[in-house]
């Protein structure tokens, strides 16, 4: 019998993911073939689902990564001592990695599919989920701070700091140009005003 | 000879961009075929291609109805007295219109196709441009009234108003509950404690 590396076998996994997404957004999830993706990672049809049976098995792997990734990135705002500046250094971070073309092209085809399938539709609604109760926490931990106006609705507010973000997507999808450092500022700025407390 | 009637001609081409609209969110651009479109619209084929000879030309029809729209939104802010406070109203508007179900799937979709088909690409990037420039020179005649904050670039805040709202069509798309008068509260404070003057 042969041995099963974990290490190998996760390896392998995250090769077909990162072919796929590479597949997906060059052609879209429809018109990409799992014969591309085997293509694009190097590897035969039979190995492919040995890792996953169907397409949407591999944007669940997908959406968990997301999910991997958002709590690395809240777990580093643990211990910061001023929550409105590391909200504005992680929505510039957030900015740069989202407006990515891959990333940028990825997400809204990802968010399409979601629209009319409802297993896509309930991971992405567990990842903004997650999103959302990560902000709120962060929000109210500023709030408790006087860092972050405690008259804002925290649940509302992480709401809209979401939109904001996810509205960056679509710019870059219209402008392959879009420099994120050249847009940073103002949204740093939008975020500030936003969010911190009146001066006294 | 048959003589064309042009409101008839129009009303036809209304009939099939809202039966393709409807198809498209339900299914997708890819999926829905020209035969479900006819079925929807109560037309033939032969009926059908005379208005429109492809997907992508109904797909245009539905990004110049959009033009045609926020130049109307636009036009009607012409005479406004307060600057800051029509720009909020109309954002309230754009809120609740843009997180329709139907708009919000189908302005998906569309910007899923806009990522791999250059003419549609084409297409929304003239209508943001549009917007854009709308928007900017609303934002110079409220910083010349002084109803603006006269620190903030046009150009760039524009980007992240267009964002912010863009950005509330993924929450709608995420959450088929999204109430948008719930949100509008959050939404305007954000946008006017980015855009309204420093208190002297």
């Amino acid at each position: 019998m042969r041995k099963v590396d974990p290490e190998r076998q996760e390896a392998k996994r995250r090769q077909i993911v990162e072919a796929a997404v590479a597949c997906f957004a060059r052609r879209g999830f429809h018109s990409t073939t799992t014969a591309e993706i085997c293509a694009a990672a190097g590897m035969s049809p039979g190995n492919l689902f040995h890792y996953f049976d169907s397409k949407d098995a591999i944007i669940q792997a997908i959406a968990e990564e997301d999910q991997r990734e958002t709590a690395a990135v809240f777990a580093e705002l643990d211990g910061a001592e001023d929550i409105l500046a590391a909200l504005l250094a992680m929505a510039e971070m957030a900015l740069i990695q989202s407006t990515d073309q891959v990333y940028a092209r990825i997400s809204i085809e990802i968010a399409a599919e979601a629209t009319r399938n409802p297993k896509i539709t309930a991971l992405f609604v567990v990842n903004e989920a997650q999103t959302k109760a990560a902000l709120v926490a962060l929000l109210k931990r500023g709030i408790d701070r006087e860092q972050i106006d405690a008259t804002l609705d925290p649940d509302l507010a992480a709401t809209w700091l979401i939109a904001l973000l996810d509205g960056a997507i679509g710019r870059a999808v219209m402008d392959p140009h879009f420099d994120p450092k050249a847009h940073a500022p103002m949204l740093r700025l939008m975020i500030e005003r936003f969010l911190r407390p009146a001066a006294n």
